[in-house]
């Protein structure tokens, strides 16, 4: 099927009756158009945060299968009503739950992964020429049991449906203009970037853009398919997400992101012997988390210390797995720190240019900034410092790599 | 599979967190019996008419399919949240939607009839020794669309889960404490019933009593299957539904209802040829629209009048589907009254004694109330007059067939 589009609405595109609407009107105009449209939706501005306020008024640890059971309603709501909109403006829309299209998952439930995308039931309603609305964030296994995807899994719905719908352009719809060179409300004369490799679009969403799901960006890539960030709040061009292009190359540092949401966790007194810290990350894989740096430092009569970053919302459960664990290895601790802010520059340009790094810790340095830990990739350089220094250090580097306007 | 109970709880039962967690330990202390419980539960509280208040916020005629995608969002909240509340308190639970346990109906959206239970999964977690916790309200059709049963329609989970699961009892939990010889705020002395046959409760449910959905008492009476109509709140013994027995015989009347929900339309000037008044029925029946009383006048010169009743929310419906058709049939027009209230006293024991219909006219006329229409069957006599005389027609043939306390 040809000129499919898909686009993704987020929980604030469709906070009210009134944006609901308008996010009809925006579908409908690309109806218009001549695209056939499928309409990811995100649950309702602050259902989310309802629904698991009900859960916690339960229970501070539920079932995660009765979570998803629950969490899954919200966007059920969400695209139940768009449906309704649009045929309201006079068009047939279709409205399904993340089971009903064949989003096919694994059975990790709050953090699901989709397997199988089976889109049959989609294309005979675009070919009846209906605007199809699938609920995002969520599928079923095997078993048909519900499961959703973890936060920001609606993107990964959408891009999903582009990939086996053979989309032209997968939009993803937000209440910003695109991604910006950093946080606009840390730096004023921040600027938007018209467009963006994947590779950097995942270092800037996964160090704290947060407009856009890490994992979805992964997929859109290794798929290639395009995506278009952009406002559902006005018709502008918003950011382009497209395999690296020549002209992106020109620039050394693209974007400076911040993440205050990360905890550092140290494993003390680690005996040196050759596969124990593996087992220390497989022991946290275990248990789904993902870590993000790591540093072990040079051992010392035999010991070592392995530090690394895991999110907050992580930090509790990882504390855990440690506890029996640590004992086990014979390791003689572990400490957390809650007051770390990771601040990152971000650019393909990098790879071929050396002395960013140094730019980097001469910039943070000239404010008093200390740095705590570091970590590097081909593409982005991270420093761990004091979470009440983050935004100064995000505003020493926007200006040092001349990323204003 | 033996010792099976079916429990519904409405959604006043399970209003709040506080009285989910009520009905977690009232279900665990079943299990703990040694009963195999499966919990059919209503949506929230006041759930259902917030989210018909978001759809009505967005059309006045939203399409029915979208509909219940909306409304069956209530009950997997409920079902989520209540399988947390029993988890907490360490008895293991599952929740389910009705489309996941099998509940198939047919296609008639916002008020589908279910026409098949495959409820192997739920006999596979009650094997497990789990609770088995069924949203109630709704189902899916064949082609997996989801469906709702129409308002109180998790009655009718509960009685056909109790059927195919061949539970001991159906038990349905409500706000009241059973099924009373009228409704205690009008009449104080109002008595609660020890038990009733599922004819005389269905008479006293659709005629009014509104404790449980007259379909699926009907479905009960079917399958013989006992109901025990109950408090959630006490401990109490409530009102047994079985089928009839010797007892009950020596009552005549067992009690009054009264039904403000009703309106009388009138085809006005209908040609007297045979088939047409059923023409006119089967128009509205083709509306899915249920009709109760019915009454036809002696035709006069050629013409006769047609009169019937039906729900308030039915008439909109009902007088745009005769609007073209008493054009086509050639009547003078439609008239319709909402000023109306019904009232009816119900009882097998009429069945062999006359003069019940002579009592219940004279004790009405010494109160001055007139008479509008009348419709009577084997066990019940039902008069239509002024709304508000309604009340106080209840008090006088509740006094006047001795039912008080």
């Amino acid at each position: 099927m040809k000129n499919i589009i898909v686009q993704k609405y987020g929980g604030s595109s469709v906070g009210n009756i009134q944006k609901i609407m308008n996010v009809a009107k925006k579908v409908i105009s690309y109806k218009n158009k001549g695209f056939k449209v499928v309409v990811v939706v995100s649950a309702l501005g602050d259902t989310t945060d309802e629904l698991l306020e009900l859960a916690s008024g339960i229970t501070d640890s539920p079932p995660e299968r009765e979570l998803d059971m629950l969490m899954a309603t919200g966007e059920q709501v969400s695209v139940a009503l768009l449906a309704m909109a649009i045929h309201k403006f006079g068009k047939e829309a279709i409205s399904f739950t993340g089971a009903q299209v064949g989003i096919m998952t694994d059975s990790s439930h709050t953090k699901a992964r989709i397997i199988d995308v089976n889109a049959q039931r989609i294309r005979r309603e675009l070919e009846k020429g209906k605007i199809v609305i699938v609920a995002g964030f969520q599928g079923a296994n095997i078993d048909q049991e519900i499961t959703t995807l973890g936060r920001g899994g609606s993107d990964m719905t959408a891009v999903a449906l582009a990939k086996v719908l053979k989309a032209k352009m997968c939009e993803i719809y937000t209440d910003v203009e695109g991604v910006f060179t950093t946080d606009p409300r840390v730096v004023k004369n921040a600027r938007k970037l018209e467009s963006l490799s994947y590779e950097e679009m995942l270092e800037m969403a996964s160090l704290g853009a947060q407009v856009m799901q890490a994992r979805s960006i992964e997929a859109a890539g290794k798929f290639n398919i395009p995506l278009h960030v952009r406002s559902s709040f006005s018709k502008k061009v918003g950011t382009y997400i497209t395999k690296e292009v020549r002209a992106m190359e020109d620039v050394l540092v693209r974007g400076v992101t911040l993440n205050k949401d990360e905890a550092k966790v140290t494993v003390c007194g680690v005996p040196d012997k050759p596969g124990l810290a593996a087992r220390i990350f497989e022991e946290i894989a275990g248990g789904n988390i993902n870590v993000d740096m790591i540093i072990q430092n040079v051992s010392r009569k035999g010991f070592t210390d392995v530090s690394f970053t895991v999110v907050c919302g992580d930090l509790k459960k990882t504390l855990k797995l440690l506890e029996s664990f640590v004992k086990k290895i014979k390791a003689k601790g572990v400490t957390f720190d809650k007051g770390i802010a990771k601040v990152s520059v971000v650019g393909i340009g990098m790879r071929s240019h050396s002395g960013v790094a140094a730019k980097m810790f001469k910039a943070l340095a000239a404010k008093k900034i200390n740095i705590g830990m570091i970590s590097t990739s081909e593409i982005k350089i991270s420093c761990v410092l004091r979470k009440d220094k983050g935004e100064e250090a995000v505003r020493a580097l926007h200006k040092a790599f001349g990323l204003g306007r």
